[in-house]
């Protein structure tokens, strides 16, 4: 166990023991483990720990290991408890056990799929199923989703909804997205179906009585919704293979789960929830960030009618990053030459589960990273910017989401989403359009929703003690007789230093900038502290009413830039527990609660700054039956932290090294060179 | 002469041609010839052209080919008279003459060059050099500089100015940027210098008496500012070779200068002042584009102390992003197969000189286009995004530009501006700092600047008859008797079309959307007009102040998306004559013109939008000496015009054609496969 650094995620044989431990605190109990995952040390710890490993000193003294255990538990009235589990796995004991009252767990697929069984073995469904009349050879696909809460519910226990569609085809590939049928069901903890509704299918249709059966409908072509290779005609022949090598190998070096690219050293961390993370990322030695996550993403519908209100998933808090994340393929998910990591997740009961592959990592070229020709001696000097490329995809029902962070050789990074796969989908009536949505196929609406994403940056911006710098330019006035604009062309910039928690909003008319600052640290040259500023991604912020149950189980999509301090273990913008949360849980709230007890002081503190950024999906025609990528970015990058380009040494361009070749009429010639 | 189509730009033999029509309508006068390039041919020529060229039939009547020349001709008084001819290149004639009175011609490099050797050569020139004391050695370098209008000049003659740097090194490659002298000087059209000032070194310095001599000065080490490989230490040797091979070569097809790739068939023009140019774009054999350019980019500094107001650069109109093409390297400039196209332009006598390799096409992998993994059945299929790039990079003195059009195979456009180079400098002394400049070196001010950039965008959606629609999300009301929204969530769009011409801003927080529409052609399936969507770069305007002469010579400055009607020949959105321009002849201009006639209606009728963005660059330090790329990118995207995703056909993506690579611990392993 000594070779285990603090912040390598458990190991298989750390979550055995914790299982073991656990189990023995609950003396035989029949034990759904949910989650065996590293509680990260305390900040407090690791500090002095990473200073001394940092200095080449024997890093003494370790911070134990210790794992977040939950469970679900059988109470003695027959219900389902989550209880936590803190163990000590150096010293094999529990440090708190306590029970999560009123908290649900993440989506339990076990559970998912038994819901999904007793809501298709219900009389009533079955009945509803019946009256659809739908075409012969039609399966009955049920999709359960995790109940999102609009009120009508009560909360004390897991509630789950179930939507229904239809494969027309035999093959079980076939999209089944493309036929959404009129009805979906509820469905309570002791898997019974509690109501059945009727799904509107017009905009002024608000209840329904019955469901529209299918012998009187057009059931459009599969041909509009299939994207399965084996369901769709030849594909273009057109392009042709493209391959990357790279003959000396990688650039990059990995010790276990220490990674060593061009100047960057950093950890590669791995949990069920956030999926990738990333930790003491540093460049040429200097401190930059403590730790780098996705710490949320919110998906709420814009389709007012119930029962939609009740689609709005927590991709992180109820379904997990990293559980979800794919196990990427070689020569698919990634090109080049690749560098796999794997995750550990636990089975139910306790066993240590791999999680195959779940983040690549390779490298890029970049186009160009500078150049300048100098005009007088006709000299030009061009530098090829090589990306450094960490990626986790995960699949959530439909939805996938590709989340790669871009390291840069100039101490840039890039945070970049791409959001892919199918649409949710509902039924509409034929020739019909509501206001929330897009008819993507016939008798098929894509609704109107939002990607909301919480990037949560940790800093360490040479040092712990950091403050957030909100900087905008601003025109200087004309005809003030103290300020010299004689010709109106002057502009200058204004910042102020956030003193207290809260959120903040972008506005690109004032080039509005929020840097990350050290002001005990000022740069020899500029004469101003040393920071790092943030490129954010313009987007609209949650769109739902604010005394709607979204926006207030949402908290962090009330404003683009957030600034706290920094609390061990508090990673979660919209609580640690999402899962038919009731609100109040999420960021605004804690700032509220820091700001009464008055502790919500960040300016030269050890702060945490929360991006909120995403999409208004309004879907397209285009999006449809497969979307192209969507892609949003995130910067971050060095503003007067150096004292130049830190990408100035690298080597210029030379076609020796890159070995292009000429092409004459689109026929490759001069191949030879290869 | 029949195979060249109405869109190339002018052959060399065409061009001497001009040259010829045009010197016999001089009768043996000395020009000075600036400009010999393609006139565009008349759209409404064009679009039967084209509709037959499409159809597969003869393409006739082909529009006439006409060249647009501008000669400088010694006028009777001996001033330099700036004239224009049109010249009809199928029947020999001059179709018009014009002198282009009050109007002056881009940069004259020979013109530049004499007036650098006039103002070094001038006596108080070398008076004020000798009062600077200069180091032993140092090399006094000038840059002529357009004059950028403040309105203490006539602007009837040329005037430029003279910006002066030492280079402190014999290396002719050392960066003289990084050695601003104090002094500055205007010389006249007529070669005389006619005023010379002292550049203010501090902030609340206004008007300086002498320059400071540089023996009481201390001198920065050129280890912090020089870039060139040849004066830096050893670079950094851990970056690895990384090539791209295409083994069955590119899966593009050029024919003179038509292109096509996966669906998209475009043309390529080239003309000295916008540079690369395209024309006619379509996908899959429908209409989309009919002309795409970079219109105009205008760099203003920030700096209000005089004389820098004159600082500010109209980079297409006064200097021409084709002539400062550069002659881009195989492996240096573009990696992997790439075909390069060469640019045509004219010596001062009329000659056709060469552009070599002005613009690189080549294919880029661009990492997952779709993928989608049904969690049933367990099936992942993914796809790899290849987009096409054209690529052109240009040289404005100290600063470089690359641009970049992408094409996707999902019908995408993206236009991406990287800029780079050595920033602009200023003296300071050390110590100070300003409020409108960053101090990157001991003594030299980086002043704060702004770079905007028109993208002009003509478009051709399924036909010529477009509208521009403005699209934004709204949150539905709640307590709304009339409107269904019980729990909060409900939103949806609101659009308006543009009915006059007009300039619009952005607003993120709305999700404002820009959408170019055909009013006449409905989706089929989505029951809404068939479009493309503008993905903007959001970006701050101008700052320098209404009535400044910055903000009125660059009107498109003003609003982020401008709609027009189209005009022929109307291309430039500060006019077409940059060079000392007074203002009033930009596009809010031309709207305001057009409204008092009665002519911008812009609903359903052949229109123009142009977008203006870029950034507002406050130099970090890391941008200096060199500057790390800064990428700036702009989105077209089909939204409801297909009937689906258009890379759909786009075949999975499989290890086979790929060939990856396993890393393990830093070392490829598995090479074999290769």
């Amino acid at each position: 166990m000594s070779t285990i650094h603090p912040f390598d995620p458990l190991t298989p044989r750390e979550i055995a023991k914790a299982a073991i431990i656990t189990k023995r605190e609950f003396h035989g109990t029949n034990l759904n483990f949910r989650v065996i995952t590293l509680k990260e040390p305390p900040k407090g710890e690791m500090i002095p720990f990473l200073e001394k490993e940092h200095q080449g000193q024997p890093p003494t003294p370790r911070p134990s290991r210790a794992a977040r255990v939950q469970v679900i538990a059988r109470g003695p009235s027959g219900s389902n408890d989550l209880i936590e589990i803190i163990v000590d796995l150096d010293n094999d004991s529990v440090l708190e056990k306590k029970p999560l009252l009123g908290k649900h767990s993440y989506i339990d697929s076990a559970y998912m799929q038994a819901v999904e069984k007793a809501c298709r073995a219900d009389s009533r469904v079955q009945a509803e199923i019946q009256k659809l009349k739908l075409p012969p050879g039609a399966t009955v696909v049920i999709e359960a989703w995790a109940y999102a809460t609009d009120g009508m519910n009560d909360m004390s226990e897991r509630t789950t909804m179930c939507w229904f569609y239809m494969r027309l085809l035999e093959n079980e590939d076939a999209n089944y997205y493309a036929y959404p049928l009129d009805i979906c069901a509820e469905v309570s903890e002791k898997l019974e179906v509690t109501k059945i509704y009727y799904l509107p299918s017009s905009e002024n249709e608000r209840v329904r009585e019955n469901a529209q059966p299918y012998d009187d409908r057009k059931i459009h072509s599969p041909e509009l919704s299939e994207y399965h290779p084996s369901l769709r005609p030849e594909p273009r022949t057109t392009t042709k293979p493209y391959q990357v090598i790279q003959p000396e190998g990688p650039s990059f070096k990995v010790d276990g789960n220490h990674l060593s690219w061009e100047k960057w050293t950093m950890r590669v961390g791995f949990n069920y929830r956030e999926g990738l993370t990333l930790h003491d990322l540093r460049y040429d030695g200097r401190n930059l960030f403590y730790r780098l996550s996705l710490s949320e993403m919110f998906v709420p519908y814009g389709d007012p009618r119930s029962p939609y209100p009740r689609k709005a998933a927590f991709d992180l808090g109820n379904d997990g990053a990293g559980i979800n994340a794919n196990n990427l393929q070689l020569g698919c998910d990634c090109l080049g030459l690749i560098k796999y990591f794997d995750g550990w997740h636990n089975t139910a009961s306790g066993e240590p589960l791999k999680l195959p592959n779940v983040v690549c990592c390779h490298e890029q070229d970049d186009g160009i990273l500078w150049k300048h020709t100098n005009f007088r001696t006709q000299n030009a000097v061009v530098t090829r910017s090589r990306i450094l490329v960490l990626q986790t995809i995960i699949t959530v029902s439909n939805y996938e989401y590709i989340f790669a962070f871009h390291f840069g050789q100039d101490a840039s990074i890039h945070y970049e989403v791409r959001a892919t796969g199918i649409l949710s989908t509902a039924p509409i009536n034929i020739g019909d359009k509501v206001g929330y949505g897009t008819v993507v196929a016939p008798g098929v609406l894509a609704p109107y929703h939002q990607h909301l994403f919480s990037l949560r940056i940790d800093p360490a911006i040479d040092g712990m003690a950091n403050s957030l710098q909100v900087e905008e330019s601003h025109a200087m006035p004309v005809n003030n007789p103290n300020i010299h604009n004689p010709s109106g062309v002057g502009y200058s910039t204004k910042s102020q230093i956030i003193t207290e928690e809260s959120g903040h909003d972008l506005d690109h008319s004032k080039n509005r900038t929020f840097k990350i600052i050290n002001e005990n640290k000022t740069n020899p040259i500029t004469g101003t502290p040393v920071g790092f500023k943030l490129l954010p991604c313009y987007s609209q912020l949650l769109l739902a009413h604010g005394d709607s149950y979204h926006a207030k189980r949402s908290e962090f999509g009330q404003h683009a830039v957030w600034v706290t301090r920094y609390e061990d273990d508090e990673l979660f913008p919209a609580g640690r527990y999402t899962m038919q949360s009731m609100g109040g849980e999420g960021i605004a709230s804690a700032i509220e609660r820091r700001k009464q007890e008055g502790t919500s002081w960040v300016r030269n503190e050890d702060i945490v700054v929360w991006h909120t950024f995403g999409s208004t999906h309004n879907p397209r025609i285009e999006d449809w039956p497969v979307m192209p990528v969507e892609k949003m970015v995130v910067g971050l990058k060095p503003v007067n932290f150096f004292l130049g380009n830190p990408g100035l040494d690298v080597a210029v361009s030379t076609q020796e090294k890159n070995r292009s070749v000429l092409v004459e009429g689109g026929s490759a010639k001069d191949c030879c060179r290869l």
